[in-house]
């Protein structure tokens, strides 16, 4: 057993008491009332990285801060920058929850915690794997960067203007990346594309107060009716989306990528069946990793309007709201979609009730060039050591609206290595991740620091 | 001044007294926490019949209590039963009441409080007038009974059953109801029809929780999507309702009801300012109060699904619901109506989510023979002698259940006659009731009892 592999299993149990600690903080970024313990969920990270010895910040924002760290800088040698988020998805709803959200639990190998996979417990494997490669003060042959933010469940606001503006301070040749899954518990995958998103909320208002349906119905346009008609319009049975433009720039699937996603091994009715769904249903012509990974879709995330209580009040409510989001493809423009909805929703109001559209937030979709990519190799090799077999190349459905901008901004090469499960309900109630993936990927990690290093010296010894 | 007129006016404070300490218990029949407070409310007007003198009773139900009182039966006169509820309408959203719903309030001339026109103040007005009439233990040419449920807004089922099996208790030649509109604030109305009513409520579940909309969408069918869809498909854009069936039984508008209608001191454009709505809305070829009076009406009453707090939450939904009702006219069938849609519902629901459809209650619309009533010469006259202009005859759009059943099954006459403006917000916050209608309610009804006495006894003399 090498030294850093003696660190790891010695230092095992602490690790994972760090991570309880940290996701005993309920850092939910949407929520206003958290952003205390937001800001508190950074200061523990930054605490620690100092704690380690390392260059590190607590960067105030208009929102919620980020957290900077940095190894020593090593010229001529490649910069890795990790990127994660320590802000978490609100919990509710909470009866829902088997143990309480915020009070982290082990059971039957897994940690259920809100933020445990998302993304608390897979940003801090390449931390503690950093740590094991530097015990006794050992200096990395390259820098390793990390940029950690606390609004990635509401948009990255803050570190999108951060990082136009310190170019230079995060200048790095890789984003790392951890905030994603596995391709099933013992395949490991590198994930070279990720959906980007357009959040968006609709209300629309009629009469100024709920009316009586009895002696108003019929004669006043209800605003739950209009709302079930506009969204209605907004996706066929077919599921393609009708808003104007919505397919312009999607880059198609290549013939070569769905062969590859076809070989995956991927067991459709399992996968299905573990969510309690019957039957895979979505846009016609596509498998359903194609429709997950490379085609856009449609989901309304949340409906409100009038009466939700037991029993029936019939009223015919004052005002009905809906959340959805689209889920975009390399090369739409959220922007642009966002204002082709906003444009369509407005053209097909009908009479008698007042629209309001919000923009939530929205980022664009990314696509890796795998056969150009540098740390590709030594992260394949890091995980078919740690995994005992190489990686599978996958896409994601799931944006991290900040990665196609910090790749773009940055020009550096992305690369996502997730290590958690599809069923690590990430944004449900009974979020888990499992301690055997925790303890792996700080692993995996650390051989991945390993193989960088090693290409680091090779280059410094071709240099010199 | 009449005795009767010196003994409403010396107790018009205290009757107001009385109302605002029924008004204080909050007797929601649609929530099952307030069960104890419906008791307490129906015991309270059981208590004061006990006070005047009556016979009376709080019959013990499956669902609430019913309360019965009678004056002494007359040989050969005339029996009028009035009906009444003293349950009410949920009282949420409580933020936006500008006193509290359950601590009446006196403002503008106005009482505010949830139960003040809906229909605790509109039926005491009856009992009111009744102890006037009765004052100094005077004998009533004809009998009065009172039968008052707990049920009215949840269906009224307990009345229902009782009513089937007392018939001959109940039995009487009119239904006197005040739970309605006058046609203006100084424009009596006598209401010659009603429309019905089908709740039910909609469920749609697809996956077994709430999904990462990323990881999962365009792969699964979202509940809410599915449930806007077939809601959306239930009603066209020209407002005709799409359930199969749904017009055949339809009593058509005659042109002399259009005529009168017509001629009504109807101000449209005031009328929908008053709620907040810029233009009328509803089925093509028709004016609006043919559309809320003699039309059928489809309505979304609330409707609930994933995330509904601050900002954005990107997740698929497991469950999407909806409550929704139509208003019936003569002659639809509620239960008929009711099969229809969810047959409907049930061949539209698309695939990948399973369906669950209740039907909440439902009651029959209904018409009285203008030309054939024997009641309603003395209530026009009682109405001109104290509002100074004779009633104008008209529909209402809201629903009272029970009244189609009371007089099928007792084979009596029923006589509506609102108190209520058509701004009291009977369903919605700030629900109010004017003071002066309550005092000319309870005069009117007084000089109704007279004009009832007074052809009673002509009646007896004309027998004898």
């Amino acid at each position: 057993m090498s030294p850093i592999e003696e660190y790891l299993q010695s230092n095992a149990r602490r690790f994972q008491e760090l991570l309880f600690e940290w996701l005993r903080i309920p850092s939910v970024s949407a929520i206003p009332e958290c952003k205390g313990d937001v800001h508190r969920a950074g200061q523990w990270l930054q605490d620690y990285f100092t704690s380690l010895g390392l260059t590190s910040e607590l960067i105030r924002t208009e929102g919620h801060p980020l957290v900077y760290a940095e190894t020593p800088p090593v010229s001529g040698a490649p910069v890795v920058l990790v990127y994660g988020h320590y802000d978490v998805q609100p919990a509710d709803p909470l009866e829902r929850w088997d143990t309480p959200p915020f009070e982290p639990t082990e059971r039957d190998g897994n940690i259920y915690a809100r933020g445990a996979s998302d993304d608390k417990g897979q940003l801090l494997t390449h931390v503690f794997a950093a740590e094991a490669c530097m015990q006794g003060g050992k200096r990395l042959p390259f820098q390793i960067k990390f940029i950690i933010e606390g609004e990635e469940e509401v948009g990255s606001a803050s570190l999108s203007k951060y990082l136009k503006e310190n170019r230079k301070k995060l200048a790095a040749n890789c984003v790392l990346v951890s905030d994603g899954c596995m391709f099933g518990p013992a395949q490991p995958a590198i994930t070279y594309g990720l959906r980007g998103i357009v959040a968006m909320e609709m209300t629309l208002r009629g009469p100024s107060r709920d009316l009586h349906s009895g002696v108003f119905g019929g004669a006043v346009m209800n605003p739950a009716v209009a709302l079930t008609r506009m969204l209605a319009a907004a996706i066929d049975e077919n599921g393609k989306i009708r808003i104007p433009d919505f397919y312009k720039d999607v880059l198609p699937i290549t013939e070569s990528e769905h062969t590859q996603f076809s070989m995956l091994p991927f067991n459709e009715e399992q996968f299905f069946e573990k969510i309690g769904v019957a039957k895979s249903v979505g846009e016609k012509g596509f498998t359903s990793l194609e429709r997950r990974w490379s085609r856009p879709s449609f989901d309304i995330n949340g409906l409100t309007s009038g009466y939700q209580g037991e029993g029936s009040k019939t009223v015919i409510p004052s005002v009905a709201s809906a959340k959805f989001t689209f889920r975009l493809v390399p090369n739409q423009n959220p922007a642009e979609i966002a204002a082709n909805a906003k444009t369509f929703f407005e053209s097909i109001k009908p009479e008698g009730v007042s629209i309001e559209i919000k923009y939530e937030h929205g980022a664009a979709g990314m696509v890796v060039d795998i056969d150009e990519s540098k740390f590709i190799p030594p992260a394949a090799a890091a995980l078919e050591q740690t995994f005992g077999r190489p990686p599978v190349f996958t896409r994601e459905g799931g944006s991290i609206p900040i990665v196609a901008e910090l790749s773009q901004v940055l020009k550096a090469e992305t690369l996502l290595i997730g290590w958690g499960q599809d069923d690590d309900n990430a944004h449900s109630p009974n979020e888990k991740f499992s301690i055997g993936a925790f303890r792996d990927g700080i692993l995996a990690s650390a051989r991945f620091w390993a193989e960088v290093g090693r290409s680091a010296a090779v280059n410094e010894r071709l240099r010199t």
